[in-house]
C-alpha cells in the first residue's frame, strides 16, 4: 500500500533558509506566521491529510465521480464526509483575507500546506483549489455586493467555485468563445453556451457552486478583447443569503479521462442561466488572467506534489525489495539478495527524484513568497520587484514544475519495475494524475511561449534583468567562500548559457520570430534549471553556515550538500545542450511543408 | 478517432538505402525477400493489420481480457475472430523456418511487418509476439521430439506459447526463483511454483498453450546457474497429435493494469503440472536469454510502433485544429483561426516525433538485419561482426526505443492539449500502452547495465570498436562530400563524446564499478544518439545521391534532409550532457545514506 509522509523537516528548512520568512516579518500577515504557528500548520496541516485524505486517493481513482440522469454527479465514496471535515478544520481559509473570513497568513505558508494536500489526494485538492482561483478573481474583481453575497462563504469553504473558460472549439485562443451574455432589464445576464473540461464543474460536496463564466456580450468583437467575466451561482442565493432557485445550468456529462478521477471534469451547459457581470464588460481578459496566474502555480505545485508521493514510495520500495547484488560485492551476504538501494540506477533514479523534488519545493515557496511580497511589501521597489519575478517565474514554475513532475513519478513507477505497472501498488496512478498538469492552464507550450513572447520582453526585459541580478550576485558571494566555490561555479555555467541563449533571442527574433518560439520550450527548462538552481544555491549556502556554527542537524544538512553535488554533477549540464538546440533556430523546425509530415 | 496507416515508403527506403537488402541477396532467405515480395508483406500486411487489428485497439483498451472462475480468459470482443484472420493470412509465419512451416524470409522483413502490427494493436501483437520468443528458444534448444510435437502448430499460431520466468519475489535476480520441477520416473518432471505478469498467459484464441518455464530441479545451486528450462503444454499433445488432458497449470488471476489491456497478463498457477526439460539440466539461463533477446529487440519496436501511430495521430490533429495565430501574422486570414501547425512549438513537438520514429524505424530494421547476418551471413567473420553489433544493439534499441517510445507517445498526447487527456480521443491510451515496454523484459536499467557492465567490455570491447569503426568510416565518407559534410560533423561531435565516455569508463571502472553503473543510463542514451545518428547519416548519403541523379521523390527526400538537419541541431547536442554527466561518476549517487533520502 503507498504511504505518504508530508515532509515537514524540509518544509522548514526552506522556509527559514530559502525564503527568509523571519525577513519579512514587517510585512502584512507574516507577524502572523511565527515559527510556532508555521510549526503547527506544517505538523497539524500535515497530519490531517495524511489521516483523512491520502486514504482516499486511491478510492477516489478507482470508483471516479458518477454522474446521474438529472445532472447531479456524486464524488467518490469518502470524499463528502473529508471535505466536510477539511471545511470544519479551516485548513481551506489559511490565507484568505481576513474580512471574508479567511486567516490573513502569508500566502507562501499556505503554500506550504497545498503542497501537503495535493500530495495526498490531488484530484481531491483540486475542489478547493479550482475555488481559490475564483474566489482571487472575485476578491479583485467583484463588487462589494458580490463580495458580501459570495465570498464568505467560498472562503469558508461551504461553497464551491469554479472556472468556465474552455468551450469544444476553444482552448488557448479565448477570442473563439461562443458563449453569449444577453444583459436583462434588472442589471442581470443570460448565459447561454457550452463549457467543457470545467474540473469540479458539478458535484455533491457543497450546496452551492459559485461559476466564473467568460461569455461574450452582444457586438463584442471577434478576439479576446471582446469577453467579459460573469459570476453564474448554480442555485440563487437570495439578499438575504439563503438559497433560492436553481439556476439554469447544468452538467451535461463527465470525462472519461486519463487520471484525476476522483475530481469530476464535467460539461457545463448554459441554457439561459442567470449570471452577473464581474468588473467591467469587455475586460474578462484581465480578470481571468487572476485567476489564471492563481491557477498556473498551483499547478506547477501539483508536479512537484505529486512527484513527492512517488519518489517517498520508490524509496520504500528500494529498500525494501531485495534483487541482485551490489557491483561491489554482496552488501548483506545474510540475505538471498541486496535491496534495490545498492544499485547505482536505482540511486540514480531516486537521486534526480529528490533533487528535483526538493528544488522545485524551494522554487513554488520562493514564487508564493513574490506573491505576497507583489501586493504587501513596504517599498513600490519591492513590491515592483516581486511582481516581475513572478510574472517572470510563473510560466517557469508551471512548466517546468509539471514536466519535471511527470518524468519524476514516472521515475518512481520505474524503481518498481513490473510491480509499477500493476493498479494495486499505485504509482501508476502518480503518474496518470500528474499528466494532466502538462496540459491544463495553459499546455506547457503557452507557457513556454508566455516567457519568451511576454514576459522575457516586457519593460525592457526588466524582470529577465532583475532574476539574473539576483543570481549572480548569489554566486559571487558563493564564490568567494571555498566551501561554496565548486557549486557557484558550476551554477554560473547555467547562468552563463540562460544569458547567452537570452541574447541570441534578441539578435535573432527581430528577424523571425520563429526563432524565439522554436525555442521556447527549450528556453523555460533552462530558465527552470538556472531558476531551481538558484534554490540549491541557497540551501547550499545555508547548509554550509549551519555546519560551520556546529547547528542544525549535521545528517540533513550533509544531505542537503550531496544532494546539491548531484544536481550541479547530474541535471545542471543539461544547460548547455538546451542552449545549442535554443540556437538552432526556426530553420529546421519550420522547414518541412505540412503534407510531408506523413512518411506514409 | 484515431488513425493509422502503415508508413510504407519510408519502411522501403529504410530497407533499400539503410539496410541495403539488395547487398545480402546471397544470405540465406535473402533471395526469396524481392522488391516485389517486400512490397507485398509490407503494402498486404500493413493493410490487413489497419483495416483488421487497428478497430480493435480501443475496443480492447475499454474492454480488457476478462477471466471466468474456472480460470479459463476470454480476450476483448472481436479478438478472437482477428487472430483466426492472422492464422489464415500467415502473417505470422513471415520469417519462421520453412522446416516448421514458416515462410523462411529474412528477420528484417518480418520486422517490418511487426511494427505495423503493433502500430495497429500493440495489445493483440503480444499474442503472437510472445509465441515468437518461445519458438525462438524451442527451435535452438528443443530436441527433435519436442520440435516435431510443438513447433509447426506454434509457428502456424494455431498454438499460443509463453515466457515464466518471473515470480513475486524474483524479477531480475532470478536466482531467486523457487518453481520446483521435480523429476519423475518417465523422464517427465512435475512443475510447481506460481509466475507471475505472464503475458498471452491463459486466452481464448487458441486452442492450446506451450509454456516455457523457468524452474529449479532438486540440488540445483540457488543462484541463476542453477535454473532450467521447461516445455509445459497447457493442454497435454498425445504422440499422435491429438490433444488429450488439461494439464496442471492454471491462471489464478489476471492482472489490473496501467494499459495493454487486451492482453491477458496472469498469475499463472503449476500444480505438479506436467513438463519436459528443454536443453540441459542448469542451463535454462542461455536459452532463457534466446527467448529474452529476441523479446527485447520486439520490445525495442514496440517503443517506435506505438510512438508512430500516436504521432501520426497529432499530426492530423495539428492539421485539423485551429487555435490562434502565427507569430509572423495570420497564415488563412479568412479563417477565423490558423491551425497548430503554423505554431513553432507545435512543429518542434511534431518534428522531434518524426526524427525519432524515422530514426528508431531505421535502427530496428538495421539491428534486424545484424539477427540475420549473425546466423546466415556467408563469412566466419561476417557473423561475428553482426553477432557482435546485435549483442551491443539489443539493449540500446530496447532501452532507447522504448525511453524515446514513450516520450514521443506523450509528446503526442502533448499536441490534443486537453483532448489528449480524455480517453475518447484515443491518445492517453498510447502513453500507457507505450509506458511497459521501458519495464518488461529487464527495465531500462537492466538493459543500461547489461550494455556497460557486459556487452562493453566482452571479448576486449570488440564489439563496441566495431559499432566505432562503421560510425568512424560513414563520417569520414561523408565529410568529402561538400551536400553531406555538415551534418557528419554533427555526428561526429556525438562520436566524440561517446567516445570519451566510453576511455572514461575504461579509466575508472576499475577503481569503482559504480563509476560504471552509475553511469549506465546516460552511457546507453549517449550510445542511443550515436547509432540512430548513424542511421540518419546514411539518409542524408541516400537522399542526397539520389537527388544529384534526378531519381527518387524529391519531396521525400527532401524531407529527409530537413529532418536530419532537425535530429542533428536539436537531439544531437543532447551528448555533449550525457557525457558530462557520466563523468560526474558514482559519488554524488552513492554518498547519501538510505535513511537521509527521506527529508520528512
Amino acid at each position: 500500500m503507498p504511504q505518504y509522509t508530508p515532509p515537514v523537516r524540509d518544509t522548514r528548512f526552506v522556509l527559514e533558509h530559502v525564503v527568509g520568512l523571519d525577513r519579512h516579518a514587517d510585512v502584512e500577515g507574516f507577524a502572523n506566521a511565527t515559527p510556532d504557528t508555521v510549526d503547527a500548520v506544517l505538523e497539524e496541516g500535515g497530519r490531517f491529510v495524511a489521516e483523512v485524505l491520502f486514504p482516499l486517493n486511491q478510492i477516489g481513482d478507482l470508483h471516479g465521480c458518477t454522474r446521474a440522469d438529472d445532472g447531479s454527479v456524486t464524488a467518490p465514496p469518502g470524499f463528502k464526509d473529508a471535505y466536510r471535515q477539511f471545511v470544519e478544520s479551516g485548513w481551506g481559509t489559511l490565507s484568505a483575507p481576513e474580512a471574508f473570513g479567511g486567516q490573513g497568513m502569508p500566502h507562501v505558508v499556505s503554500t506550504a500546506f497545498q503542497e501537503y494536500m495535493i500530495s495526498a489526494n490531488m484530484a481531491f485538492a483540486m475542489y478547493p483549489g479550482l475555488a481559490h482561483g475564483a474566489i482571487a478573481a472575485l476578491v479583485v474583481k467583484g463588487s462589494p455586493e458580490q463580495h458580501a453575497k459570495y465570498l464568505p462563504r467560498m472562503v469558508s469553504g461551504e461553497w464551491g467555485g469554479t472556472m468556465n473558460l474552455t468551450e469544444p472549439q476553444c482552448g488557448t485562443d479565448l477570442g473563439l468563445i461562443r458563449t453569449r451574455a444577453e444583459p436583462q432589464a434588472d442589471g442581470s445576464y443570460s448565459i447561454s453556451g457550452t463549457k467543457i473540461f470545467i474540473s469540479a464543474g458539478e458535484h455533491d460536496l457543497t450546496d452551492n457552486i459559485i461559476h466564473l463564466v467568460l461569455a461574450k456580450t452582444p457586438g463584442a468583437p471577434d478576439s479576446s478583447k471582446g469577453i467579459s467575466l460573469f459570476v453564474v451561482p448554480k442555485v440563487m442565493v437570495e439578499d438575504d443569503g439563503s438559497l433560492g432557485a436553481r439556476n439554469a445550468v447544468t452538467c451535461g456529462s463527465i470525462e472519461h479521462k486519463m487520471g484525476i478521477h476522483g475530481n469530476s471534469t464535467c460539461v457545463m451547459n448554459y441554457d439561459g442561466a442567470t449570471g452577473w457581470l464581474v468588473g467591467e464588460e469587455m475586460k474578462g481578459l484581465a480578470a481571468m488572467f487572476i485567476m489564471m496566474n492563481a491557477a498556473r502555480l498551483g499547478v506547477g505545485l501539483q508536479g512537484l506534489a505529486v512527484a513527492e508521493t512517488a519518489y517517498q514510495n520508490a524509496v520504500h520500495y528500494a529498500r525494501d525489495r531485495r534483487q541482485g547484488r551490489a557491483l561491489t560485492g554482496p552488501a548483506e551476504p545474510n540475505e538471498k539478495a541486496d535491496t534495490l538501494f545498492v544499485h547505482p540506477d536505482v540511486r540514480r533514479m531516486l537521486m534526480e527524484a529528490k533533487a528535483w523534488t526538493e528544488g522545485l519545493r524551494a522554487l513554488c515557496l520562493w514564487g508564493a513568497l513574490q506573491v505576497d511580497l507583489e501586493h504587501k511589501a513596504g517599498t513600490d521597489e519591492e513590491r515592483q520587484i516581486a511582481a516581475d519575478l513572478i510574472g517572470l517565474l510563473t510560466p517557469v514554475i508551471k512548466g517546468v514544475g509539471t514536466d519535471k513532475g511527470y518524468e519524476i513519478a514516472t521515475t518512481a513507477q520505474q524503481v518498481y519495475g513490473g510491480h509499477g505497472y500493476i493498479r494495486e501498488w499505485g504509482m501508476e496512478q502518480y503518474v496518470r494524475d500528474a499528466r494532466i498538469a502538462q496540459i491544463y492552464e495553459g499546455t506547457n507550450g503557452v507557457q513556454a511561449m508566455d516567457l519568451v513572447g511576454r514576459k522575457l520582453a516586457q519593460n525592457g526585459g526588466r524582470a529577465v534583468q532583475a532574476l539574473f541580478r539576483i543570481v549572480t550576485e548569489e554566486i559571487a558571494a558563493a564564490k568567494s567562500d571555498a566551501a561554496t566555490a565548486d557549486y557557484a561555479t558550476r551554477l554560473e555555467r547555467a547562468l552563463n548559457e540562460l544569458q547567452a541563449a537570452t541574447m541570441w533571442f534578441m539578435a535573432n527574433g527581430m528577424k523571425d520570430p520563429n526563432n524565439v518560439g522554436a525555442g521556447a520550450t527549450a528556453y523555460m527548462h533552462l530558465m527552470g534549471l538556472v531558476a531551481t538552481g538558484l534554490m540549491w544555491l541557497r540551501m547550499v549556502v545555508a547548509a554550509t553556515a549551519l555546519k560551520t556554527a556546529g547547528e542544525g542537524d549535521a545528517a540533513f544538512l550533509d544531505a542537503k550538500l550531496v544532494t546539491a553535488r548531484f544536481f550541479a554533477e547530474r541535471i545542471l549540464p543539461d544547460a548547455g545542450a538546451l542552449r545549442r538546440k535554443i540556437e538552432g533556430g526556426a530553420e529546421a523546425v519550420m522547414a518541412l511543408p505540412e503534407e510531408m509530415f506523413l512518411a506514409a
